[in-house]
């Protein structure tokens, strides 16, 4: 696809390069990160998002430890250290202790090598995924190409793109997929309040592949579906119950109420690694995530001048609510595109699926 | 309720005074107008907004040209260029024509003094009619705090208020009796993307009446519901068909859905006048107002140094689609709130309405 990453090891393996997503839509911005604290901060001051791409960022992190100083103190340190840089995100808990282990079983000698080797691996592994989920995906696109003319219409929801993987993304690898296939697409991205990821990141990557899109407010998404204007939606998920309940960027269950109520298929791209076998009822079980009432009131763009801006959209005094994700039940859901193949979105289809 | 109002006709009745609804919600900005010109002006560029409003408004540049010039050459070419400052509202159209009618049968002498009567007429009949629909979606709000604690939890989509009418509003006049009444009250408020009229307008309004609410984004009202959060859904329309069917802001289509899914009784505020009984099919024969990009790819808001700022959102270049309306199918309504009273949204419930 594009020759862009979010991240990739140079070639010296004594640093990483990144793209700075604070900085977008607006400005590309690429950093390296040349050791283990510049990987901490860029993750605690979400340079990257993510959750792949966090924990890809952060077995890098090791690696830059281990070529500093590969001694069993300074690993079970930096692996404690960077772990903390965002401690909710399970990816990153996840990829670090997969280094971890992996080290503490290496001669010290070999550790900087076999750290670089492994953190190529998870990156390696994530992108994987997501191409196969892509390819997956691809075949329903490529169904819908061949029964009707003129563009498969895609409707997409938040970021579940390239930026926030190693590669590819999850909802949109499909969408990159088809697009080298040369079949002809529109995607409609939802913008996404209150963060936008819509707007800027969705929008910015599929401007960078070529993909022809626009931007439409969260609202419009029903309308459009009404008048036959949308021929599948691919989301992405944060987590998946058992029953194959989706929790998803709050506002994904309205588009999947609206789906539903004009028969288009509605797909959720998800990597096995998003299944939670131990949850069953999303919506009595997912605790939701309330984040700051700012996200809702106050707004950044770019101002005539160039500048970035923050702006207030709301009275003084205004108070706001602002649940981050929500839960979309299983019943509303087409099916669920994983790196092993489509599966129902039940308790059958999630059971057909390899531990 | 509240001592402003969005348009008065000032003692002399040589002027009106309005609140120029540019700078809400950041500045309180009050205009006199004093001319015809001032008060096409003000329709044109969008100081006052809202059809009941800007008819309203317009019946007063009728008054003031026939203060200055009762004659009937300036009756007819003053109510021809009022009419023309926003070509597509209907009341504009219909309180023209009203006053023209109302002029053209009174002697020249006399003109100017019925014209004053005649404009106040149409606001005061605005402001009844608007108290009649809050009376009857009061009862409502009654039956709800009767059989549950707590405040009763209300969800409004869009400025429905009396920002947009000469008093009370629509989907707004039952919150604001209810708080008179002495009913506690929640009221979450959709942000109403692209136009923002939520987070600016409904919330100011709120906030003016001592009303407590929260914005929220387009995005949570379904979760809201899904969580048992919202007890009544009130919105207001544009145009309701024959049958029930509701033409109203972007995404109500998407709120009408989530409280179907969880049982949220959900009522459209509804003045006859709205009603256009030629119509059926509201999604085959309502067309859709799609407005410039520019409202998605950009938006304004007030900066850290009080200044109001537009800012970009999206990465340049980027397309947009942004349809204003959606139509939400009377299957989805549980009421049409008038100000005759509560009708079901079918073609029997319209047909029980007075002609």
């Amino acid at each position: 696809m594009n020759t862009l990453r979010p991240i990739r090891a140079l070639p010296g393996r004594d640093a990483v390069e990144i793209i700075d997503q604070r900085a977008l839509p607006h400005r590309l911005v690429m950093e390296t990160l040349a050791s283990p604290q510049a990987v901490y901060t860029a993750i605690r001051d979400m340079w990257v998002r993510g959750a792949p791409l966090i924990g890809a960022t952060a077995a890098y992190g090791v690696a830059l430890q281990m070529s500093r100083d590969p001694s069993d103190a300074a690993l079970e340190e930096g692996t404690a250290w960077l772990a903390s840089a965002r401690p909710t995100a399970v990816n990153l808990a996840w990829a670090i202790e997969r280094m971890r282990a992996r080290l503490r079983a290496t001669p010290v000698v070999e550790r900087a090598a076999v750290a670089w080797n492994e953190a190529d691996a998870i990156a390696d592994e994530d992108i994987a995924v997501n191409r196969a989920i892509g390819e997956h995906g691809l075949a329903l696109v490529k169904a819908i190409a061949a029964r009707k003319p003129g563009p498969v219409r895609v409707l997409t929801h938040c970021n579940a793109g390239w930026l926030a993987t190693v590669g590819w993304g999850t909802a949109t690898a499909p969408i990159y997929l088809a697009h080298q296939a040369g079949i002809e697409l529109h995607v409609w991205v939802d913008e996404t309040r209150p963060r936008n990821q819509g707007a800027s990141l969705t929008a910015w990557e599929l401007g960078q592949a070529g993909v022809p899109h626009a931007v439409v407010a969260d609202n419009a998404g029903g309308h459009l579906m009404q008048h036959g204007q949308v021929d599948i939606v691919f989301v992405g998920c944060d987590r998946v119950t058992a029953r194959g309940d989706v929790c998803n960027k709050i506002g994904t269950y309205l588009k999947a109420l609206a789906a539903h109520d004009n028969g288009v298929p509605f797909y959720v791209a998800m990597p096995t690694s998003t299944l939670d076998r131990s949850l069953h009822d999303g919506l009595a079980e997912i605790p939701i995530e309330e984040r700051s009432a700012r996200e809702v009131t106050h707004l950044a763009g770019r101002d005539a001048d160039g500048r970035i801006v923050e702006v207030q959209v709301v009275p003084d005094g205004t108070r706001a609510a602002n649940p981050a994700f929500d839960v979309t039940p299983a019943r509303l859901v087409t099916g669920l595109v994983t790196e092993h193949g489509v599966v129902p979105a039940s308790a059958a289809g999630i059971a057909s699926l390899p531990v």
